[in-house]
């Protein structure tokens, strides 16, 4: 069994359908490559109970839990102290987290009282590094932070994972059907049922040509993989 | 206080990083404009179990649930039969669908048995107009069942929320600032705290001239907003 995991991304602005959310679909694909198995998806507003309600929720449930937003300079940037609250720790401004927020800034004036709020960790977290503009994410326990601004966010990422212990990666292999989901539907029923460790999924689309279906399979082996796709391939 | 709602997007292919989700923040802007308060969006995988429980959490907490995905004729489309266990109805295929559905095909023999799937309907549902390929969406309780393909999830959502009671519209007003959030943000805590009724949010941006700060306003009363943004004005 791969490790399950959830991602909970934090920002009104996301419920508001101001931003359209990418960080949830770049982690998604960067976790099934690692064959951490994403299990939910939550959006939360930034409102304090709420998010200390969905962390002890999720991370309860699942061996990781990733979270995008809120812990800029800014009054309505509240992940942190909600972590730190989720976990009944303290949380202060922690030295090491200064230190590196020190270096983005060549005149040390520059790191006012609300940029130090960036550096405001709870207690007995590690660091996430930031490569673009330094302000640290951090893991506590099975909880990873992580900004919300994309570049940031995917940096972030791409600095984490490899710490991670995945399983096997997930495979997945697609087939286009220029035919209608209930045309394909029956013949692929009989496949979905031969082949029980694969998830066979079916995507109807709409085209110039009418509708279509994309089927996908995914599944850890590759060679059951390649079987199911020679059947779904007959139904073309 | 304007009615609450949740979404839940329903699909493997969200939680693999395969499919980019727009339905979500398409709804997300319908609803700010009917005055209907987003307060979570969650994606769950294609799993009874976890729908089910998903639906039954977020049906007893909002005034309104908008489901997406899962009510095509495949194998794997099961949120209808989810829908009617989390309200402990029957579900059978229901003569008006049926109906409705038969006039998407010229050779009648073209509604074929796992087509039909597509006209079982939760015992006490009302049905929700699909004018792109006619299979109904269906309104159960507070839950509004939809299509994920998303010319056809927007076609239903136009259909369905002007029978919604909505409350008073949000309307936002958003000051672009060519200054990092590090900067402006003792000032916005400040113009923050005077406006306590608007909702004041800070999204931070990396551009070719470096970090720059869109600030949001939002609540439901235009002469606060106006005045709320000329003093975010002056921090320019």
């Amino acid at each position: 069994m791969n490790p399950t995991a959830a991602i909970l991304l934090i920002g009104d602005e996301i419920l508001s359908g101001r931003t359209k959310d990418s960080n949830g679909n770049h982690l998604a694909k960067r976790l099934a490559e690692l064959g951490i198995d994403l299990l939910e998806i939550r959006v939360v507003p930034d409102d304090h109970s709420v998010i200390v309600a969905a962390l002890n929720a999720l991370r309860a449930t699942h061996k990781h839990v990733f979270t995008s937003g809120g812990i800029g300079p800014t009054h309505d940037d509240i992940t942190a102290d909600a972590v730190a609250a989720a976990f009944g720790v303290s949380i202060d401004v922690r030295e090491d987290a200064r230190a590196i927020l020190a270096t983005n800034y060549d005149n040390p004036a520059d790191l006012n009282e609300m940029r130090l709020r960036m550096a405001r960790i709870p207690a007995g977290a590690s660091l996430i590094d930031n490569p673009i503009s330094k302000a640290p994410g951090f893991s506590l326990g099975n909880v990873h932070v992580m900004a919300g601004v994309p570049v940031i966010f995917e940096a972030m990422v791409a600095g984490l994972l490899p710490q991670l212990t995945g399983g096997a990666p997930m495979r997945s292999t697609s087939v286009r059907l220029d035919r209608p989901e209930g045309e394909v539907a029956a013949g692929l029923a009989k496949i979905a049922a031969r082949f029980p460790a694969l998830s066979i999924g079916s995507y109807p689309f709409v085209s110039g040509r009418g509708f279509g279906t994309n089927i996908v399979a995914r599944g850890t082996d590759e060679a059951m993989l390649l079987a199911a796709e020679t059947e779904i391939l007959t139904l073309r």
